[in-house]
């Protein structure tokens, strides 16, 4: 410890994106307290980044340009290597592995470097007790990682659940709260900056399961296998679900859960119906939150911003605070050595009620045969809603049913003999409901 | 930290209580999951407490009993001193000094002797490079002393606020439900072992400014000064406030909030009426929860349980983790010699709403004499209650007022001078509004 805390820790960053500017920023403007606190100052000394004319609001006449990220990482300059450029290969994994073997500490954002090579890497840092931090890979501005990491490092945990994706939670709040479809808000947020031009990665649920494989590990002390993850993203949850959602007293959110189950572990991402007075349902907006149930500490839940230059800065900052204190202990809690092989559970044995709309013919025996089919498969239904005919014509109405607890494999079934049966004009939609 | 890392850490625990068994439980049956984790066992070597021969259902044949906490710390078969006696004075503070002076870290769940001694014990550990660690001691296993120290250390911190008080909330939440009576969900909390048999500590606020004291050191980087925190408690809520409040869209809280002001740091506690959409709102039963404005992370919310022999046991552990991983950080952040005076601000110029209630007797000019009062003092009213008459006797009638935002100065001049008129039959009931 002596040694780590004496002079400054220099640091080499590569990417000055939003979070990167945000990095440079945060450690000038609280350069001061940092070094009361620390004893030793954080200073960039150097940087690698597309554009060095651009204006990031920062100072950066003391700090050295290198032509690339590996450069960084290899710059005698540099006794601590920040990784912000993104994407799993590439200068971000062949610079990360550079700084790993020229014995430096790596901080990343870059939960797809995690989730592809997270163990790999691991055991490059471990192998030379170098730490490798990525508070900021995950939820943001919440300390998400450093809780499973070390506040809840003597617990065995059951399930980690949350909502991990701004951009779907954004998108979902606003489809409830003004009653706009799917295809409208997705326009705005584009417009607004808060979605990709491309936004697969994010609405398809993508982002959230990578998010969710590393949780995975950190909470089951398992290898980070992010395929398989079951992934539903909801570009196809349409108004009338949302409108329903109110009038059955949930709400939808794009959840990613993992969860300890007799046969291994599951890991899932799909849009959820949670309760209307449930503490995940009052988190609207780009606010992500995640929720640990532990075997000693309980039920923990954590909220915060989940993206942002500023929140993500203070994620980055803090894992180079914990370097300078010297810490060096395993990326993911246990040694990536020991971490276990992660063992699927089957999510067709997953049990719990479900959401289904159907768009329905209004023809005679249609709503005798549905029911059938489900009674067939023993799903028990709570409530069915038929609305009344929007037309005269035989055309289809909107059936929607809430079952009790049921299994994946029994509602799948009954729904593809329901479509089979041709008494539907459009896939029926199911959404999972969780009691959190 | 290599050398940290060799051989098993070597526990002594004095006071076996609820917390000191969930301790021993939780490292006898996770102490293999421990050992993986941080190549290196964690074991108990010693203990002390009162009543030797008490099942508290963990295996203590290996354990060594000694006569006295200072011979607990005091033991060459103890690396690091575990105190859970509380208590400000007497052996918890004598014994915690011991350790310290022996060379041990400390990890203590003793609120009462940090609030009070807390910098003075600062001190004495960093002058030997020693761990002092009291994540148990506030908000039990919710994460907050960790997330303040290190996850938001290169913060600059705003507001830190929380429901801290598993009794009062309890309380609380119990009259709102069940539309009952303080005297009656007290004595109901009392027969569960909820609430103490003098429940003066929990009810009157001082638990809570116990813990507030302790947050608004690491949060603020200044010296903990208890002396400052204005306190009140929840023994004046009446059941009319809690049914007023429902009707106002509000819940009642006992909060405890610390906040930085032009004039100083503003550290309080007392019953608030929070939203009932608020997330806070949501909060009930003996389950806390603690909100963190900072300049970067932004604004993060952890909620869990604020007590118990599992959760605690859990916040001990971690710190006992933290120690065998070789982390001498400074106890509350900033070295205690550099923590700054603690500036206090002056209460009165605290300006937000307010919830009044008055016993007004039905005479005459009385409502007059009472607006006009408030007039003068430029208070304005948001709304007005004046409930229908309870008798024809001109007996005293409940007014109900919400402020729009005014000053402390200004509502309490106003109260004391409507009070004067002799137009009320008791003391005005006033209670703080907060939009968090």
């Amino acid at each position: 410890m002596t040694e780590a805390k004496s002079g400054p820790l220099r640091v080499g960053v590569a990417g000055l994106g939003t979070v990167g500017g945000g990095v440079l920023k945060l450690l000038q403007e609280h350069r001061k307290d940092l070094a009361l606190r620390l004893g030793r100052e954080i200073i960039v000394t150097a940087v690698t980044a597309r554009d060095a004319k651009k204006d990031r609001g920062v100072d950066l006449s003391q700090v050295t340009w290198l032509p690339d990220a590996v450069a960084v990482a290899n710059a005698t300059v540099v006794d601590v290597f920040v990784e912000l450029i993104g994407g799993e290969e590439g200068p971000a994994r062949i610079a990360v592995e550079a700084a790993l073997k020229a014995g430096k500490p790596v901080v990343t954002a870059n939960k797809a470097l995690l989730a592809h090579h997270g163990a790999g890497l691991a055991v490059l840092a471990e192998k030379r007790g170098l730490a490798l931090k990525f508070e900021a890979a995950v939820a943001g501005g919440i300390p998400v990682i450093k809780a499973l990491r070390e506040s809840l490092a003597s617990n065995r945990i059951a399930r980690v659940s949350g909502i991990l994706n701004g951009t779907c939670n954004y998108i979902l709040s606003l489809m409830q709260a003004e009653g706009r479809t799917f295809e409208d808000v997705l326009a705005e947020a584009q417009a607004k900056g808060y979605a990709e031009a491309d936004p697969t990665f994010d609405i398809g649920g993508f982002d959230t399961a990578h998010k969710l494989a590393v949780l995975t590990s950190l909470a089951f002390g398992t290898r980070v296998s992010l395929k398989d993850v079951y992934i539903e993203g909801i570009e196809g949850i349409r108004a009338a679900d949302i409108e329903a959602a109110e009038e059955l007293g949930y709400r939808i959110k794009l959840l990613g859960v993992a969860q300890r189950t007799e046969t291994g572990i599951e890991q899932r991402v799909h849009p959820t119906m949670v309760p209307v007075g449930s503490a995940i349902a009052a988190v609207n907006g780009v606010t992500n939150c995640v929720a640990i149930d532990a075997d000693y500490a309980g039920s923990l839940t954590l909220v915060g911003p989940g993206a942002g230059a500023r929140a993500t800065a203070s994620s980055v900052v803090a894992d180079l605070i914990d370097i300078a204190r010297g810490d060096t202990s395993p990326p993911f809690g246990v040694p990536a050595a020991k971490l276990a092989p992660y063992r699927q559970a089957a999510l067709k044995a997953h049990a719990g009620g479900y959401y289904v709309r159907l768009s329905v013919y209004d023809k005679p025996g249609a709503f005798a045969a549905i029911t059938t089919r489900m009674a067939e498969q023993t799903v028990s239904l709570e409530s069915i809603v038929q609305r009344k005919t929007r037309n005269a014509t035989g055309g289809p109405v909107p059936v929607i049913m809430i079952t009790h607890e049921t299994t994946e494999q029994a509602i799948r079934t009954a729904l593809d003999k329901i479509e089979a049966d041709g008494h539907v004009n459009e896939k029926p939609q199911m959404i999972r409901i969780e009691r959190v």
